[in-house]
């Protein structure tokens, strides 16, 4: 069977095909291995938790949550947007992602509902966090928020909190977002502790 | 909030990445509206049906499925295959979520092992001959397959059966799958009459 391995003369046409076919494939292949119950274990809880799993996925990836997010993106880029798209973008484009990630594991580590909660809000904190300063072009240009020379990545006329508030403004509200995703963690003991360092780097890392 | 309606004006880089973000939303849509218990009546079914359904819809549209397919014809536009890839394109391309949506009914109907063999064997042969008939060029050129002038539509340059059988061929092979799609029936009575009308259709219907 011909294969595309060791193809390296393949048309632009043909390429771009087949970065949306891996796409979609990846996509669907998340799926299939969360329904998967013969490869994977889910003994630990029951088919309605994995269901509710799934659902979860679902909903922060699709036209809900990221793919919505995105597309809100792209025809606002070039234009000056108002503050709730901005927010709309920032929530549902990485963060809602995150949020699932935060949610799905304390799901599945059978987590009650007063936990869910604490730990659905350090997620929304985290998500908001990481994609403002993720976005930021200026923060990025400048290293505004770890205080070095970032690497430099092509602008992309995406709008932007730093259009609005300048990149001291987007450093503000990442700290205060981060600080309120450790605040949401203080019923949890020094098992939480991962969590709170990972909401640290969503700032500290270099852009 | 800024919104797509109304806007006439969009370039085509944007159409384009608005038209992959549409295809990717709606692929997550299906499996949330799958694993969705709340929005979905699967009272009638276990969770566990629900899942292995999931796991079924996914292994057919991904990479062991229509994805697979879809990336094996386009790497293979233009060439001369041989009939084992030529077979891989047709079974998986659009083969595979035919075959899913039969063995999905059969399963949520609560068919025993028996029938969803047979609904399988109907399933692939049915499948198959959608997928060679629909990819005939020839035989859409030349309406080969129902007798009447076809609706033209532009050459792909898409690898096809009908390359090495001509389309007198796929017409033989095409109504050679659709008996075998009948014979898998047998032993169902009247209720399997709609499977059987759908078979015939396959064939039947105009390009």
């Amino acid at each position: 069977m011909t294969t595309l391995a060791g193809k390296t003369h393949l048309s632009q046409g043909i390429r771009e095909a087949i970065a949306i076919l891996a796409g979609d494939g990846l996509l669907t292949e998340a799926f299939r291995l969360m329904a998967n119950r013969p490869a994977i274990d889910h003994s630990s809880c029951d088919d309605a938790v994995v269901l509710d799993l799934i659902n979860e996925v679902a909903h922060a990836a699709g036209v809900l949550g990221m793919v919505g997010g995105q597309v809100v993106d792209i025809e606002s880029e070039g234009k000056a947007v108002d503050l709730p798209t901005l927010q709309y973008i920032h929530t549902h484009k990485t963060g809602a992602m995150i949020l699932a990630s935060v949610r799905v594991g304390a799901k599945l580590g059978g987590a009650k509902k007063p936990i869910l909660k604490a730990l659905t809000r350090y997620g929304e904190s985290l998500g908001l966090a990481f994609q403002i300063a993720d976005d930021c072009p200026e923060c990025r240009r400048t290293g505004r928020l770890n205080g070095q020379t970032g690497r430099k990545r092509p602008g992309q006329g995406k709008s932007h909190l730093s259009f609005r508030v300048g990149s001291r403004g987007v450093e503000i509200r990442s700290r205060e977002l981060v600080e309120m995703a450790g605040e949401a963690l203080k019923s949890l003991g020094p098992e939480a502790d991962p969590l709170r360092e990972i909401a640290r780097f969503v700032i500290a890392r270099e852009y």
